[in-house]
């Protein structure tokens, strides 16, 4: 089973400085705290967590890193990063800094810019093992 | 790496009766094929496929089960069914009769009709293997 969690950034002037879970591809907020929502999620046995930042889905921009690290840090279950890659550096980052298990990415490769393996090519010569 | 392919299936007056690829949340078609993508995406060096159904996400009817198994027929690598979970009843088709091999919800749970305890019990009670 694996669990969908779609997080946006509260605002700058938003005291609390985390994420909130959206519904709708990122439309309708929820009010609950993505860190409190995904330790709920493996809590009630979870398998996985796909996880999307609706901040940097659809920009190329790389994937939200200090929210994938908070993320993986509250929960034991595996991460998958959504949203944002563009850059080879982007798919390391997640699973290196980030803490990512895996990650996911879409519309690079429709339109041929990179091929897979090039992604893994690269992953394997900084030593993250790929499969 | 997770491999993303948004699918949608072609109008009932098309002659190919099969899914074509979209981007950009199902709005956005490409003209691809959604089975020929998934065999491009699998000789490319996807690790697994995430696969959602636009006609059915947001809807809770139920998994495209055609279409998973269409996927999941095409491609070794793993196939994560997306769009439509709204009962007990549609992961257990989309494990069995669709080939998935693995589940993935979102909504539902935070609205609290279901518990992931609940539908791995259910799960199990029919012989599937749940993890």
């Amino acid at each position: 089973m694996v669990v969908s969690i779609d997080a946006r950034r509260r605002a700058a002037n938003d005291a609390s400085k985390a994420w909130q879970v959206f519904t709708h591809g990122g439309r309708s907020p929820t009010g609950l705290d993505a860190l409190e929502w995904v330790a709920r999620a493996e809590k009630l046995g979870a398998g996985e967590i796909l996880l999307t930042s609706m901040d940097r889905d659809g920009t190329r921009n790389g994937y939200d890193i200090e929210l994938t690290r908070a993320v993986s840090n509250s929960v034991r279950i595996p991460v998958i990063a959504s949203g944002g890659a563009g850059k080879l550096e982007h798919f390391y980052e997640a699973l290196t800094e980030g803490g990512a298990s895996a990650v996911l990415a879409a519309s690079l490769f429709h339109f041929g810019e990179y091929k897979i393996a090039d992604v893994k090519n690269y992953l394997r010569e900084r030593g993250v093992i790929v499969r």
